[in-house]
């Protein structure tokens, strides 16, 4: 098994731990990231009338992801700080979400850094805290919301290469 | 449109606001919810191997998912500060997870708390920090790894009934 | 000099200490509390269209102030934890602030708690960290953006009786 | 209207977004803000007599207004994560305080990084909770004490120009 | 081996759990906690002749001590978030500290909470973390500062008795 | 008194400051750090049963000391913070530690980083609350737990050159 195909934050006795990146150089790094959210056609429908008149559910959603972003390494054990020098949280909602046209949000995060390590956590972190903040806003609705299909969609920067993730997830 | 079916976070000018809870009496809670994450047959078997020696993929994600869940109030906006009384996070893998039999992490997270409103947000937020994590300690070998289906299972206590989403989601 | 009206902070040696609450009985707790920034007419014509094609700059100014109330006992080296059961931030925007006929945002917070303590710091939290959102916010276009006249309006509940600051601060 | 007097952090669809740094250059920041905290005679006659013997009111503001500036993206959603190189807050009192001779408190707040955006908005946070923190600690004696003329004093480094704001605001 | 003696933070399957404190009846709880930071007499003579001025290093550690303490369920993973309704750190320094007669500051934080669990952890977080910022802001003249001692000294309230540790650790 | 023996984060009017580090050069900064938690034999002897089925309480600690690790500016006051590159926390366990052949548990933390300031303070929160976490894991089967002999192992980086308190600490 080559170096680039272990889990990198085990190491040999199979021990949890951070990897070291001092040595690595600094690259420009970029990760977009998506998330959606599944809801019955009347859950949409209200979070779309109250968006016409405030835009508030989104409105905080958004806020919730880039707050959370700058948080990743907060949350998630292994890994490192980092400072963000872009984060940007965006929703579409649609009548045609997925194989199912489920009705729902897609929420896209891209997030920038110049740094050592890259920033695909940070961008996963953006949607699924915007993603939670959707079901918890519209919770008193509907009980049966669905978070789905949280992936990476590209990212860029780095020594491991550029990742585009061009197909639908099944 | 009745009180059940309206936003509650949103007032009747549709603006944002953190629900009222002082009036609501306190009831025994429970919530559960899960998450899966999907990953090639390969990755598993990597998680599996390293979990042999040391189980440190699923004890990192678990420790992950109980840390975040006493931050939920600090991550979503208009979530209440809680005192919890008991979170449980726990993972179970599979090949043949979904209708399209993948190759799979199940977490569940179990959250109790006596109070004034429930702790489904608390649930939620486990499963899909503990989710992350797993992502975050595999990315190095794969880079689709696909968070989906987190959904609330079960909630009990408080006025508005208990919930069972026995279906799964399609 | 009686209890009432030493610094219930200091100790009897002069020390820095938290009060204990042990003691006190539960009541309901509220607090409304005042903030305003100043700004040109221009800055707040620019807030104002951008409000009415999205809301933002107060949308995002008052989650700020709902997530910093969350966190006062963190900000305030002495001040208690609590479970605050509601927060209310609201702004109005006016060219005729105080005796100088300022342009310029009200922010006014309302918060309640069913506890020992009361919730006066909470409020004010709230109100000059949306007042810190709108200025960051408007930066760019302005230097010398004022944030004054950070107040207590009013508090009940508890055991030193309850206030209102009726009169306008000079 | 042209680039530096639009609001940065407003998209041109009116949406909140964090202002993207990348492209800036590193330079040496340096922010110095005010802010003043109004009271009765008595309420700083206790203060300076706490003050003599401990130093403890102005020794803990002090400590919360540096703590607080090193959290300021945690507080104010759009600002990006910094690496301050120095945080420095003192308190000055005064019988003769603004055109009102008041009596109180001038805190001022010195912050330092090298880095790719201003360093303002730290000191202004620094500023706000140091305030606060007397506030909280001299509550007990007084109901009416109020924070005003929160503001920036001057500002260097980085593309948009050194900015003095000599005037004292009204 | 009965319930007292085994670990209630394993469960049967030896996976780390948060222990279930729903079923427990709220008590009046206090712990009281002591940690000792060794030192070179020089080294304490400066903290003393500092400490005379303005008391500053006990007064910031102290005011460190309370913080953390706020935060015992973010640091350390199985405990539960509590409400204390009194912290209190003291320190004394001597020149006759343990069975060497070292040189140093003893450290003594007492927390006080009504609640379903105890809170040994907040008093010991306290003043470990008030030792570490003693060590912090003496670290430039001495490099073999020693933290030592830290242990529980007394606790009472909730089911499991009363517990007076009278004995000197060796 | 040369500027090397005096305490850096006193100013010259005795009041606590956080020292500038605009002016240093960025290097290469490694701490080491230890903690030792003694315990009694059969505690030790259940941490190591329950630790050979799922290696939990040492999983736990080690997370726990990371975590904490990354949030040291925000639990010491004068701390700057930084960008970590690397942190390791190891235990080893031993029925002879110290001069008094204590049962229990050593715990070492590396902690890397480049930058302007070295990383003790972060190798010393991390072992220190990896030791309160293996206290908060066993406290039910003893109460007797005491963390010991926390020190500075070596540091390498900066101006002031590098340390190794090679001696035990008595």
């Amino acid at each position: 098994m080559n170096k680039h195909t272990s889990l990198s934050h085990i190491d040999n006795k199979g021990r949890a731990r951070m990897v070291d990146i001092a040595h690595k150089p600094e690259s420009k790094r970029v990760a977009v990231a998506t998330a959606e959210v599944h809801m019955k056609k009347d859950t949409l429908n209200q979070i779309r009338s109250g968006n016409t008149k405030k835009g508030d559910v989104y409105g905080v959603a958004k806020i919730a992801g880039i707050q959370a972003a700058k948080r990743t390494a907060d949350l998630i054990p292994l890994c490192h700080p980092l400072l963000l020098s872009h984060i940007e949280v965006e929703m579409s909602d649609s009548e045609l979400l997925g194989q199912e046209k489920q009705h729902g949000v897609t929420i896209t995060a891209t997030v920038r850094s110049t740094g050592k390590t890259g920033v695909e956590m940070e961008a996963l972190v953006a949607v699924t805290t915007a993603a939670l903040t959707i079901y918890d806003m519209t919770k008193a609705v509907e009980k049966s919301i669905l978070i789905t299909n949280v992936r990476l969609v590209e990212k860029s920067g780095g020594q491991s290469g550029d990742v585009i993730n061009t197909q639908p997830q099944p």
